[in-house]
């Protein structure tokens, strides 16, 4: 039995090793400080389990409409105006098996084989992953501190061939957690669209900035498609829900392959999620983007003090992706060493892409202060001696 | 912008707009009789949601692993010793985002560009769509009632090609109901084995058999891949939730696939699937079973008597696959006389393939045998007119 020709170039989650390694030592009685992790230590909020426990109660968990519930729809159309100011119609919003879900159909509705993808690098690594699967063929865009980590109009018009379908960038970005200037957006899809292609912008971390407010690529234009989740601001991980908005003309395409990839996005999670927009559910939520903030707001000191180079401030998501400048020549070496030496686990490059990965490390902070502060003083014994 | 050379091979499942319409006509205040349904009329079992309910009050609704919740897939190669009575490593099971996601792994880690799958048709629609995504290419294998609409090795054989990488069927099936023989399967595996392919068995519909209970295509061999579903027999449509088995050379391809594209399954939902095998669960569903056997005893002579030809009778899943005969000369027309005339909403055949369709309509039991029964009559006024 001959398996998939794709295989080969479709790589594994390389934080998953680390994990494991951290669990293997954690079983052994050490003290992990996880910073690995790409998912928030909060529990789902109160009235989002609170909404789910009562859909539930009654048993009548059936398939969905394959584009996901109407008031849901409605309700994130409803969360655009309020949050964004901006008119967005249901029609054109897809409820999602996660933000997976709408890459994988916003992707599978425009692909064709051989068509090329420009996507950040470093960047999410399942990006290039679908692109692959479908037969496209991902072209990494080297981005760098200097640009807050995200593409120029020079560098898109100067990497676009005539195979180029799109550009696909995230604001804030993992593992970056850098944004991209709402102008700047503006001309790259002026750029994109002079040249026929589309543009995807991944919003999942929107509501997670720091100091800022994130605008929606929407407000720039119907024709761009975006990417967004319950699973971080909103802290539903594990539920896998996810939105897509697509341009009038994409909804079609997409509604036929949700039908036959999904069926329908899970029930109990869209009805969960109902929940999501409410007002004591923001309280909620705003009150851990401060706390996000605050963690930020150590780590990123910290991580400076001990030698780490981080050109570009991070405005969002809970990343901090650090040039480990002479504290090691291999941030593989690196990841390894502070593991079994400190037991402090941090991402290595080595998932965000072939940009130097080498150089950089992803530190998460997705667990409490007092454990990142733990964290930082081992990793000041382990540097200072 | 250009859209995907695919989409224009994808299509759509029919009986959606059937089923709008027939929401149009109820909501004129129409009584419709739904027999076009794939999904079952039963609630998801009480210890299934009492489960949930327990695990979601936390609000750890964390992801879990790639491959699925450690204790789910113990569960499951549990119930392959007690129901089947074989040997399966937890290893290979692999718990996915519905069968829909067990056939996107599946298929995902084996396809490459051109390569051909033989498709039963008629069959399950998403199948040969699953193969035009990842660029394979689907070919229709015709079945009819004189082999239970199921392949022989003669006609696998005699479609064989150099491209051709594999057979997919399914047993009990959708949309015919029929069993696949044991000793056949087995002479298929061969036939399929001996050319270096692969056999990938949809078995979603068993615990759902009547007067018979399916055995799995693992007692074959282990080199058969199995799609599952906690969907059908264990009342959990819209949970999203199912199960592939893979060898074990596979895996590895299929952890780094379920990574990138789905992250993970759905945490309550799997959480709630412990309770699936629980002897409590399983005397529910052995009842929910009886009265589906009870529903096919009455449907099956009814829509004979009607005048609809049923050449191999169907003992598994909820479905009834009908000739025609002499009540009309197309099945798509039939199925809109029929539901603007009587109230009575049937799928036409256009849904499972290009095997004869507009000769074909496929009537499920999801509904109560009080509602059949009424349907049956308005039918036989409606024929008898």
């Amino acid at each position: 039995m001959r398996g998939a020709t794709r295989m080969g170039e479709i790589a594994p989650f390389h934080v998953m090793e680390l994990m494991a390694r951290a669990r293997a030592l954690e079983a052994q009685g050490r003290d992990i400080i996880h910073m690995e992790v790409g998912e928030p230590d909060f529990p789902t909020p109160r009235p989002i389990i609170d909404t789910a426990q009562r859909f539930i109660a009654g048993g009548q968990v059936f398939y969905t409409h394959a584009l996901g519930l109407p008031q849901l729809r409605e309700a994130i159309a409803d969360f655009y105006a309020t949050r964004y100011g901006i008119t967005v119609d249901p029609g054109r919003i897809v409820v999602t098996a996660g933000a997976s879900g709408a890459l994988m159909l916003g992707l599978g509705a425009l692909i064709s084989p051989g068509d090329e993808w420009l996507l950040s690098d470093p960047g999410y690594p399942c990006n290039r992953h679908f692109v692959r699967l479908l037969e496209g063929v991902p072209r990494s865009l080297d981005v760098d501190a200097t640009t807050d980590f995200q593409p120029t109009v020079e560098k898109v018009g100067a990497s676009w061939t005539a195979k180029t379908q799109g550009l696909l960038v995230a604001s804030p970005s993992n593992p970056t957690g850098t944004l991209i200037d709402p102008a700047l957006l503006a001309r790259l899809w002026q750029a994109v669209h002079a040249r026929g292609g589309a543009l995807i912008v991944d919003e999942i971390y929107h509501g997670l900035t720091y100091g800022i407010d994130a605008r929606t690529a929407l407000e720039i234009s119907d024709e761009i498609i975006i990417i967004n989740s319950f699973s971080k601001y909103f802290g539903m991980t594990g539920w896998r829900l996810g939105w897509l908005v697509v341009p009038p003309h994409l909804v079609r395409d997409v509604e036929k392959l949700a039908q036959n990839l999904y069926i329908a996005p899970s029930t109990p999670a869209q009805h969960a999620a109902l929940a999501a927009f409410a007002p004591e559910t923001i309280a909620i939520l705003e009150s851990r983007r401060n706390e996000f903030q605050a963690r930020r707001d150590l780590l990123l000191p910290g991580l400076k003090k001990l030698g780490f180079h981080i050109g570009s401030e991070p405005q969002g998501a809970f990343y901090i992706y650090a040039n480990i400048g002479d504290l090691d020549k291999d941030s593989h070496a690196l990841a390894e060493k502070l593991i079994e030496q400190t037991g402090v686990a941090a991402t290595p490059g080595l998932d965000f892409g072939i940009n130097a990965p080498e150089r950089h490390m992803r530190f998460a902070y997705t667990v409490a202060a007092e454990k990142l502060a733990i964290g930082l003083e081992r990793m000041e014994r382990h540097f200072g001696a």
